[in-house]
């Protein structure tokens, strides 16, 4: 029905205004994804960017990195997508990232597109809990929430930096960039659906 | 740009075949949610079917509503959206329906939107980690997960049967019901609206 | 083998030291158990409360009570249990409690008894994930963690103050403080047999 | 208290019955230790021998290793510790397991000390919500739950078997032995501890 009506009013358009029925067309806003993280070491914020960068690789979105310091409300409310970033501390995610989405405004995030990212010093550390605990915040706020674009980022992206690394090798992997790089395309991917599927 | 082809493309369709064509703008299938689940005492099914009368309550929406022991492949190829109910058992998701899931075809899932639903005997007992273990289970599938639709739905909808009841007022309340309709029109909505982005 | 020597030795010390030896039997200090918890509507606080009650029933135990504000470094140290209270913030422990944490000396907690316990609005709105929020940090020190004396606070007490409560009844039940003296009265008892097996 | 009337009675009983005095004393026994584990590639099997290892280094300890399909109720009551292993399958414990837990006699395994081990072939794969699984499992059978012996074994051991590894060197390596040897000994000195304390 939607596409009937698109086709008789299209050529209409395009008579009377080819540049602004191609503008029409091209200007349907792509998504805007929005990554926000801690990052004491580095580390996190060196996903970040990784994080930022596959979400540009898609068509059309709009990405904006910020630590969650500089995060406004007005940040989040013209995000189609959050994707929020955090250390490991204690087996999950940071107390300050916590208190970050604790300061959130309620039923007004509804619907937008919620993932995950993380750096922990070691295996099974508690990436998957810190992920998961991002997660499930998301979803008390009704997001929509994807993972990365692999079973082994099944979660969210995650970078182990120390165990079993030697010291000079410590740090954010190149597996781990290819992680977040996923991550942040599929979600733009999927926030990309669901704004097209919204009109 | 998208658009801009099926204008070039649709006057063609409408002139050689425009059965085909009105079917093809028309029929535009909406969501189609599978409702799986298992249930002993009856419990999770009654929450099932509420699940699978809210999904209906969506336009367009098709609805399968089998227990897992029926759930065929197709049924999940054919699903934009799978739900999946499981009793509590020992403070988790059934490991039968681990099982179940455990037997999905691996990596022909993906973009599906998955969300979980299950039946506690008490409070705190297990609902969420059951919610959340099917969830993780589905991100790993690389569903696109929600929950229900208010914060006491988030996780998806669950039902209390037994704690700080009388003997016989246990079982599925209203309440229960109106969480699990709610989380069915909710996975139907954004199931309907992925599809819709993705044509 | 060390009630052989004790077999031996007591009547020698009785004979020669009867107060030593009585003070030696008797100073055999029982459990000590710090009950932590934030609190902004007195809900965590009334729980806190209770479970500190559930302690000090335990014969010997001694008991502190104390907003997380609070808490010195020698409250932790001279603890042989923690037990931490948190409010249930979107779906999980709050960052502050998270940040609380994360201030606990790494490395020196080693094998001191842990438990959790909560309040939230709603049934299934995070009252489990809060509880295992704190259980896996508690874990990552190495704690020794325990639940509370029943199924239905197999992870911890909680308290559900809203759904399912007319306005006038909202707030903790007696339910929810039989839960919390439950929950302090085991980690009493598990430290104290901890305890009295290191000897 | 306890030692008081031990002093009473034992001269008695060494007057009355000096063998079952003595046997009395000297049989106190160590901590029984169930390792239980589900493999199928012989990864989980292998876990599951350096726990058993760990275990056994402790002084006193008898150890029972046993694929959970041949893991009979006498096994379950007659430890002290039960340490159970799963391979990770779609991010979380497999059903197997979980069913395995489902049939544990509900009441009669509490204060027994629990553990958990996993493998996985990536990194956060669900290696952490498998132990949480597993753990939480325990929770509701009130058990005593420790993890492994050093932070990052924080939620018991694990070993990932492919992610990062050349394929000939796929499989369980010598630091995720070395955390299953150190959870066996951890599990089994605290088991031993807590059964000191019982007397």
């Amino acid at each position: 029905m939607r596409h009937i009506l698109l086709w008789l009013a299209l050529p209409l358009m395009v008579v009377a205004t080819p540049d602004a029925s191609a503008q029409a067309v091209r200007s349907e806003p792509g998504p805007r994804v929005l990554v926000a993280y801690l990052s004491k070491s580095g580390n996190t914020e060196t996903m970040a960017r990784a994080v930022a960068e596959g979400a540009r690789s898609v068509a059309g979105a709009t990405v904006t990195l910020k630590p969650i310091a500089d995060v406004k409300d007005e940040d989040l409310f013209g995000a189609d997508a959050i994707i929020v970033g955090t250390p490991v501390y204690n087996g999950g995610a940071a107390g300050e990232v916590k208190q970050f989405m604790e300061r959130w405004p309620f039923g007004r995030l509804k619907e937008k597109v919620g993932a995950a990212f993380c750096t922990a010093g070691g295996t099974s550390a508690g990436e998957e809990l810190a992920l998961m605990d991002v997660i499930s915040s998301m979803l008390v706020f009704q997001f929509v929430i994807v993972g990365g674009d692999s079973w082994e980022a099944a979660f969210g992206a995650s970078a182990v930096t120390e165990e079993g690394k030697a010291k000079d090798k410590a740090g954010v992997d190149d597996g781990a960039k290819a992680k977040a790089r996923g991550l942040g395309a599929r979600v733009a991917r999927v926030a990309g659906r669901l704004k097209g599927g919204a009109r």
